[in-house]
């Protein structure tokens, strides 16, 4: 993500955290703090997440500062005129300076469990979460909306065609970015191409063939210039009229998209007109507000469509359009004393302590996860510690920026998780036990703050 | 946005529109095109839309150029093979020419009225789509989601605390732009705040709570570094009995919030507490996941809540996450020659020619409007036409950067609205109307192409 990172993102945040940080800095300078961002509740919506933006996430942390335009603007708001000036000279000199453990991208997690862990010292940690929970809320949210394409599609491609129907251009290309994570094929987005060197598709659109008197004539000419990569979009004044006449195209044209009526009668009708040409070769394609429930619709009733383009339904994930993550302090450090936080909010309580997650596999299967304490690994010896360190001291010491490993680790991940997860039409809860520790922990710290 | 004007942002676009560059570029060199970018339906979760994000459109389009290294991507794609080295030369020296015509941003629109209009060389036009699309798309959809929390609060402050849930770093600024002008008081998000001079609000988080040993030591710290700005978090352990220890921050506090629990039922029980200590200017904020639906049961209930600060709602608009926009030509002229587009796709079809919007007004009441043509000025002399030319030849002629005046501009459109369009929970058709020039256009163009 270098483009966008050289742009000033300091300010990128909630009021709260720099009036808090003022705070911190008068009474928490040596308070180390542990920051979980989980997700809660998946269900109903959702059987698992597949995790996404930790990249953007490091990047974020590693070259965040504040300028001094930064600093000037928010000295002169009225809400800080009691802060001392100290303060302003530390936001100078700013820098990330944590460790940060996170989930590997493309990994399916579920609901309690930690995406990213942030240790640092309080002020900083708490700086950055507006930032973070944006950043890992969206991407993990496409990159599991595509996930379920993915299965749905059941070995065909799908495609992102959402960037119209993003959140502004930006939005654009992550959402490009997390959807080849969670399986897409490939985008239409040319920038995310280019940025993070995800194939990029493109057919035409109604445009180009209203802009001439005939339709037949708009294909050629496309076809003149693309010749080994043309497919016709059919659908703007008759579908099967139009495809009645592609026979001229026999051997020229990669395949044909289909972007309106009742997708899966329309495409049989193509299929038979153009298998009736010998063009068997030519794809179809599909479009028009597509999502993992048609896709899993067309798939069961065998409709003869080749890729999916998924636009609006990828990048705004309807059915749950947001993933309600959430950044909780469970841990701070005080002159080298540690205590353990927790909330008892009704309905929002949160577990206290640094965790590490356990997975259990069997025979290339997921058993059942352990949301235990960092340090239990003895204990789960049988088990893969998911949680992995990603910075130290404020430098990024893992990278991975091949979003095809990502895409690969989703795929493999998906193909150990039991169909029932997958099911795009239920919601069943993955075992996610406690440790016994962190249970004791829980019930420790509940009684200490009230409950 | 003048930050986010200096990145490139060319190839934020979907693929095709670079290939069918290159198709204009070889055969349509000379042809100008009318693009309108609008919505189809609204119902059944919309009556109308409040636009925004003309301003953002326009900046694009003034300041949009290709980069060397953009050109030498394209180049090397194997897609582009075949297109001669004139194209390339060609975007190299590329600048957006045309004409825009939009709707002034917090202006209520309705279902196939056109929020811009796009008169250039039909290479350029097409060029721009995906960009203009995603961002006049989300910040519609925001402003119009945030002036229906405007409506629902009956004259109680909203405020924009969403961009932990918005698609991104970039989509929470542009959230907490749209959002302002639909209504909201001000926005959480200290960027927003600097770039457009909207009004930021904070409060304090569970963190700085927990951070402390005990809930009210927490409190007593705050006050002393924003005595004048002091609004409480009291829900972390208990709201009730939090509130009871109060009493000792009388005078000193602004307000209180609330985060969890039933709200209503806990904004009376802390009102009734706070009262009682005679702390009746103590202001209660309620937040979690409220939407217009919620308020307006808080509003006809009338709980005592004097702020509503509202985030995944405002920002993700769960009940309508996308509107649908799109940008269909329209119109082209050739050799001199006018020829009016439409496409005749099921379910699809579009409306040809140059349109105006008339809007007739009766004693400060929208009563109907009238999509027409642009010229027919003459017929509707009652009428007030709504699309104002804003760039001409590539520059930017009406300037409208003032937030202040978009979001009294919505509230005045919204006062004159007929209460039925803005009740949240009905959706009601708002008469828009074909002027006879156009259906006879409509029927003559539909003849043409088949139907």
């Amino acid at each position: 993500m270098k483009v966008f990172r050289k742009r000033n993102q300091a300010l990128m945040t909630d009021l709260y955290q720099l009036t808090m940080a003022a705070g911190y800095f008068k009474y928490k300078r040596n308070t180390k703090a542990v920051f979980e961002l989980f997700v809660r509740d998946l269900c109903p919506r959702r059987s698992y997440l597949v995790v996404a933006g930790i990249e953007q996430a490091l990047d974020y942390l590693e070259t965040l500062s504040f300028s001094q335009d930064e600093i000037e603007f928010l000295k002169k708001l009225p809400l800080f005129k009691h802060v001392k000036s100290d303060f302003f000279k530390y936001l100078k000199d700013f820098r990330f300076t944590g460790d940060v453990y996170g989930i590997p991208e493309g990994t399916p997690i579920f609901s309690n469990e930690p995406i990213l862990q942030v240790v640092a010292p309080i002020i900083e940690a708490q700086i950055v979460e507006t930032f973070l929970l944006s950043i890992i809320n969206f991407e993990t949210m496409i990159a599991t909306k595509a996930s379920r394409m993915f299965t749905s599609a059941k070995g065909k491609g799908v495609i992102d065609f959402g960037s119209r129907r993003a959140q502004g251009p930006e939005a654009g290309v992550l959402a490009a970015r997390a959807s080849f994570i969670g399986g897409c094929i490939g985008t239409s987005n040319v920038y995310a191409g280019k940025e993070y060197n995800i194939p990029i598709y493109g057919t035409i659109a109604h445009s180009w063939i209203m802009s001439f008197e005939d339709e037949m004539e708009s294909f050629e000419k496309y076809n003149e210039i693309f010749p080994e990569n043309t497919i016709l979009l059919i659908d703007t004044y008759d579908t099967v009229k139009c495809t009645k006449k592609l026979k001229k195209f026999k051997g020229k044209i990669k395949g044909v998209r289909i972007d309106s009526g009742d997708i899966e009668i329309e495409s049989r009708k193509v299929r038979k007109i153009l298998d009736s040409y010998g063009m068997e070769e030519v794809k179809i394609v599909a479009s028009s507000d597509l999502n993992e429930y048609v896709i899993d619709k067309f798939s069961q009733k065998k409709a003869p469509i080749d890729f999916y383009g998924v636009g609006t339904e990828l990048v705004t994930s309807p059915d749950a359009p947001s993933i309600g993550g959430v950044y909780k302090l469970v841990e701070i450090i005080e002159n080298g004393e540690k205590k353990y936080k927790l909330k008892l909010s009704s309905g929002k309580s949160t577990l206290p302590g640094k965790k590490q997650i356990f997975r259990k596999e069997e025979n290339g299967i997921f058993k059942e996860d352990v949301l235990g304490l960092m340090g239990e690994e003895k204990e789960f010896k049988n088990y893969t510690p998911l949680l992995q360190k990603f910075m130290e001291n404020g430098k990024i010491i893992r990278s991975e920026s091949n979003l095809n490993l990502m895409r690969d680790r989703t795929i493999e991940n998906l193909s150990n998780l039991e169909y029932k997860y997958k099911d795009v039409n239920k919601c069943v809860d993955y075992p996610v036990k406690l440790s016994e520790n962190l249970k004791k922990l829980r019930e420790k710290v509940s009684k200490k703050y009230g409950k």
